[in-house]
């Protein structure tokens, strides 16, 4: 081993930690957007803190975790970072919320290379707005700077939400019954997923890097839009619109249409010895989804099997409850139905591959 | 844009759904060594679900979340990743304990561009076992594969805990007063922090991948071991070594020695107005650090901001007190004083640089 000509620092290193400070401050001050009443002195030393305020029966703990993944890589190729942070903290909000829970408070993990603070910024406060927009409180966060690890300009944007529901009022799907209906609210473009097969459909990332923001910024007749406006719009946000029906007690099953697509998302609410037929010419998928098909020759069935295809949430209803739900939720449409057997199959009212 | 020759598939981008969906079903076996009856519904379909069992009077629950940086980076050129998963659960631990929480449940997400999939279950199976031991439930998990995202090998693990403590029984520094006694507990290496310091110090990952395997599993007469056992060495749990006095009400607050060292850890836990004496020679660093210290001409005063040194978990109590904590954390030893005014001082009893 040579020794170092000069003496070795953290900050020659690329890891500044007092540059860091002055990151984190700017943090706790975007996190002060997302906070309430019952947060315990602010974000915490080592741990955020959050007043379980009652009174709760029987009160059960929902949690889970995702990340933005490879929707990241398109965000930094357009240079646009501040739909990110809605994305991871919708995303698990629809998640937690298939059970019924009310989502109490969220955490992020920013982990890169060498993304620059004005990136990690725009990062957290999109985490802090869509936060608030749901009256979740941001608990905290962490930022793990990793030299080594990442290709320049790689990084990921980790969330952890929390939420709590009364043991009698979870929704997990075990009610659900042959002939029960399901609904469905429609994405609003590819949310999340399936970002690993779009970029390379859509050439994206493959070539000169400098060839990528041209692209991604050219406006497309198909789409309407340019191509960063329709792959980075936000992750659809299903608490506001489907409360009223979750609190009606009438949905048997919530599944959040995320990667896997319809086949692999559905199955996960359903009882042993259950399926669902699902017309998928019930919700026209967005535009972006035929370019991206017609951009990479994806077979239909891949489509489905990668992307939501417009579906974002499928919950399922008693057939005697659907009038009622689609009261509390207009924009629901019927798009199947559960039967007996297992497995998923999509139907097309309009005939085999209408796009 | 040329289209593709053949039809694009996911699995052609490098993300296999059917193969993930086997390695999902072995860590969701896997998880099983850390579940309670606490956990509705095994590992969610979309979240996970966990009673809050009680009776609690006012309860407050507690998260953060962290990762294992580039600690991983010496685990994946030594080929080692069980230790990691034990790392990141005890730093989340040890972090949500500072406030006097009862930890609950953990969950998981790794973000990789071609990690395997033994490095995946090994890193699950960590978790798993860390949890088990600690009595924490592991209650979910993520993965995400991000080709073109990380380095090869290059990935992260990280973790997110819930933890409860009555609101009357927080622990949070506010009572601490000059005169306050400090009491620490041993680390046993670096922990998580501080390699992206230490690895160019050693010249780790620095040249060509194939030297740095033999370098790591090669005995070091100065640590008594090598350098893969005394870097990768998990990172310690200091719940049950500390349950007692935490139980008994006499700790006043709790710093948890993770990046930037006993200077920026310690005034996390102290009312403003207050500052820290601590003989840093009370507790010995383990070799590993001076080490470190010699390879890369590394200055005291950086290794002290940067490293633990060998301090694991400081906190303080009343003078009055000590002998009665010391009764239930018999290891603690006595490392310095609250003092007015601000900042950490550090002296070395043994004179300057005795290492």
């Amino acid at each position: 081993l040579t020794p170092p000509e000069q003496p070795l620092t953290y900050a020659s290193t690329g890891v500044d930690l007092e540059a860091r400070q002055g990151v984190v401050a700017r943090y706790k001050e975007i996190a002060k957007r997302a906070t309430g009443p019952q947060v315990i002195g602010g974000i915490g030393p080592f741990a955020g803190m959050f007043a379980l305020e009652g009174p709760y029966r029987d009160p059960v703990l929902v949690a889970t975790t995702d990340t933005v993944g490879t929707k990241g890589k398109v965000a930094q190729l357009a240079g646009r970072f501040d739909g990110l942070g809605r994305d991871i903290v919708n995303h698990c909000i629809n998640d937690a919320f298939t059970t019924g829970a009310r989502p109490l408070f969220f955490l992020d993990t920013i982990v890169s290379g060498d993304l620059g603070d004005d990136a990690k910024l725009a990062l957290v406060s999109g985490v802090a707005d869509a936060c608030a927009e749901a009256g979740v409180v941001l608990l905290g966060g962490e930022t793990a700077d990793m030299p080594g690890t990442y290709v320049p300009g790689g990084f990921d944007l980790i969330g952890f939400i929390l939420g709590i529901v009364e043991r009698d009022r979870i929704i997990d799907g075990s009610r659900i019954e042959a002939g029960d209906v399901l609904l469905a609210l429609p994405s609003n473009g590819l949310h999340t997923n399936g970002f690993s097969l779009a970029r390379p459909a859509l050439g994206i990332g493959a070539g000169p890097s400098e060839d990528d923001r041209p692209r991604l910024e050219r406006y497309e007749e198909d789409l309407g839009e340019t191509l960063a406006d329709a792959l980075l719009r936000p992750h659809r946000c299903y608490l506001p619109d489907l409360k009223p029906a979750v609190e009606s007690g009438l949905l048997k099953g919530m599944a959040h249409i995320t990667g896997g697509g319809l086949g692999e998302n559905i199955p996960r609410i359903l009882p042993p010895g259950l399926g669902a037929r699902i017309q998928t010419g019930a919700l026209e998928p967005p535009p972006i989804f035929a370019f991206i098909q017609g951009s990479g020759l994806i077979d239909e069935a891949e489509m489905y099997r990668v992307f939501n295809m417009g579906f974002g949430m499928v919950f399922a209803v008693s057939p005697g409850d659907v009038e009622a739900v689609r009261a509390l939720v207009p924009e629901a449409v019927r798009c199947g139905e559960v039967v007996s057997g297992g497995g998923v199959t999509l139907v097309d009212p309009a005939g085999p591959n209408p796009r």
